[in-house]
């Protein structure tokens, strides 16, 4: 049986390399293309797609996806669904949950790719029931992370509770891009020894520069389903290649059967928009960075660690920061390096650093994530920072209920409070509104101005003399 | 036994992503370190570096190899000699070939990887021959490509005459980077088990997005040495990163035992050389680019055509040429689109359809190629081709022999020529004025102004803003 592809380069490539910028009309031409591809899935919405739609672009996501709908006439439309903090960072009430669900699956999603970063799988239980219950096919995912309590057997035993729960198929979602191939062959064949007997699928990301390594073991231990972007938005801190995984297999037994020159078709036209964002491409997201398994530091948690010191004036302390990391992290209970816990054990190991005492400044969200407030922990929190941070009685501070059992419905509220500003037009907007409330309202207003292309930019000659003394040199503008 | 990798970035590296820009104080600080690491071997020299460093840089080649070697202590440095055309793309007779040997070996140069663009073994015979006399170790290198008659067994047999020849390990060079898992997997198994017991290695390029997965394939095919490049000079047209795969295999059967802190260390060195050239980062270069697959044209070779184009006004003309290359290809015998073939293959390919007859213009290049002075084709010249470019008696025109034979000796000749002149000053100077006549004599001159850095460029704010109308946008230099 072949190997299927999930391509990602309408949702998780622009993510990557271009701050999540394409607009709909970008998508529209390669959009019945690939269609014709044969792909497994499609994944075009969820993430930050639909934040990054309304707030840069002024475009309204649900539109978006009305309009993808009707070009992909045959293929599976994928979302990814981060739990219960749906489309964003913090937990919504089950209400908000389901109607989402609902609403996503009635505009055009098939396949719901369900994660949370903490793997806390009580986060997982009212979206795979939602998405069951409207008839669509619910993917659910682990977070990849390395530690001492990310065992295979770990991630073995959580995906049979995953295929219990009633998933359709399960996906290894390695974010950071760090499974080795190795780990990924121990975690495949673990989980087809234990007969866990659904599709599975592997996403990576090429940052460490052996992900293709990764993948090829993967094939050998025996995955189904691999997530790969299209050339021109692949590699670099987003996904391998799909026209070269393809051309990779042809004839052997793993053959995916898919047109090489289709995708190079789709290539071309790819390759357009790409141009078009030229002011976006960033040369050091679109290189390899193996520093992430030297110092286990995702790319971007560490840039945004240096940005917060650089602010403080207080780059000298990056050596001791960076041996900070790993303590704060095991104290914390490994949680997966992902927004929003890469930020929190970040901010808390510069904390920590600057203020001379550990833990004597502890931002809000830390002491949330402490709380439980994010789900439970992959492993205990440590009972000295505990009481550290929230002194002798801790233990009335920590929450071990489900988070959102912990929240009112919110649906009802807002979808009155939209009616009486006279803003709701369908019935997603009160989602949107309910989501992100305050660029919603705006975007509603029409506030919004959405950002320049490259195009727009009187860059018509590239190429600029500069004269320094007697030579001239040229500059290229990129 | 483990893996053991064979470092290019001291001479792949920069030739394929810095138009081979590298000075040798640029390598200074690394190479100390780097000869820790325990490599198979590093490559530091020939190809197009010993060109690049007098004509670009205005710097001796023979003296970066006595300093390099100075600073490898414990390591094999590696060259690149491309068969009978040494350091250039001319044939040059025996004697030539055999002192130029015997100095690079002198100089310090342990390892000499011999090719021939079209895989003629006569003329690797007088190179190895020479390797072996001056105590050196001798590579046997085949290019890689496909075609009807580059097969399997094809590169089996050869290898297996390379062997006989004396060589001490064998390469498979594919340096258009369009070697397949599966390809991978079949020769190494062949010559394995042909009972061919040398050392083999395998040098690919990133080029076509699927390296990594073949260069995994062929780890489980039993290749023992691998080609890489440190990851600031990696990916795109060049090399897998070396670290990747260091940490990639580590922990398995086919760890390196490499340390994975110290390649760090040189990673951090090599990222502000890397930088030092930023205004020539090209991203083309840098991208992945399955078309090759497809066209099975080289990115090189394909821009070559366009450019040629671009200048006599017909673009337009692209779609026949890219259906003429592979006719030509069949009918010139599929020698390996590498330098110089690629050239002939695409100009004539050009001439064919630009001309409206095919054949009517003929380069000299193309003539000098289908008389045989660049060596016996893979496969028979189609003899109507022949016909229609020398008439009727076009066998009267064809060599049978050795291009090399029809050579008189030409050392003794440039001795006294430069000696004449005054600018004999030390032996390696008559190589060097007898490989590249006009570039050594403006050299020894000093009439060569060495090219600039971006750290000359007057660009310390990198971005600049730019008002259009009543908005101000964010342009970017890179």
């Amino acid at each position: 049986m072949g190997i299927q592809l999930h391509d990602q380069t309408l949702r998780d490539g622009h993510q990557s390399l271009l701050a999540t910028r394409l607009r709909t009309e970008d998508m529209l031409d390669v959009a019945p293309l690939m269609d014709e591809v044969g792909f497994f899935s499609v994944e075009v919405w969820g993430g930050a797609t639909f934040d990054a739609a309304m707030r840069y672009l002024n475009e309204d996501p649900w539109q978006r996806l009305q309009v993808l709908r009707e070009k992909f006439k045959k293929t599976p439309l994928q979302m990814l669904l981060r739990g219960m903090n749906l489309v964003a960072y913090r937990n919504f009430p089950d209400d908000v949950v389901e109607e989402f669900i609902r609403l996503s699956r009635k505009n055009g999603i098939d396949n719901f790719r369900i994660f949370d970063a903490l793997n806390d799988l009580r986060n997982l239980e009212v979206p795979i029931k939602a998405v069951k219950k409207y008839g669509g096919h619910a993917q659910g995912a682990l977070s990849y992370t390395e530690s001492p309590v990310h065992t295979v057997e770990y991630y073995v035993e959580n995906f049979k509770k995953l295929a219990e729960m009633g998933c359709d198929s399960l996906v290894i979602k390695d974010m950071a891009g760090i499974i080795s191939p190795r780990r990924a062959k121990e975690i495949i064949e673990g989980i087809k020894a234990a007969g866990i007997d659904l599709p599975l699928e592997l996403h990576s990301h090429c940052s460490s520069g052996m992900t293709e390594m990764a993948y090829m073991e993967a094939i050998h231990a025996g995955i189904d389903i691999l997530d790969t972007c299209m050339s021109p938005f692949a590699n670099g801190v987003s996904q391998p290649p799909t026209e070269s995984i393809v051309a990779a297999l042809q004839s052997t037994q793993w053959d995916t059967g898919y047109d090489l020159k289709l995708l190079m078709r789709i290539r071309e036209k790819l390759m357009v928009v790409w141009n078009k964002y030229s002011h976006l491409h960033e040369e050091t997201l679109l290189r390899p960075d193996p520093g992430v398994l030297e110092y286990k530091i995702p790319g971007g948690m560490m840039s945004n660690m240096i940005s917060q010191l650089r602010n403080m004036n207080a780059l000298d302390k990056l050596p001791q920061i960076l041996q900070e990391v790993p303590v704060v992290w095991r104290e914390f209970g490994y949680p997966p390096l992902v927004t929003p816990m890469s930020q929190i054990v970040g901010s808390q190991s510069v904390a920590n650093i600057i203020g001379g005492e550990r833990y004597k400044i502890v931002p809000k969200e830390t002491k949330d994530y402490l709380r439980g407030m994010y789900g439970r922990p992959p492993a205990p929190i440590d009972e000295d920072v505990l009481q550290k941070v929230f002194g002798p009685n801790w233990k009335d501070q920590i929450i071990t209920v489900r988070p959102a059992d912990l929240l009112e419905p919110e649906l009802e509220r807002r979808r009155e409070e939209l009616k009486k500003m006279g803003l709701l037009k369908k019935e997603e907007d009160v989602l949107t509104y309910t989501i992100f409330p305050d660029v919603a309202l705006r975007f509603f207003r029409g506030e919004i101005q959405p950002e320049f292309t490259s195009k727009d930019l009187p860059l018509k000659k590239k190429v600029f003399e500069v004269d320094i003394g007697d030579t001239t040199y040229k500059v290229r503008l990129n």
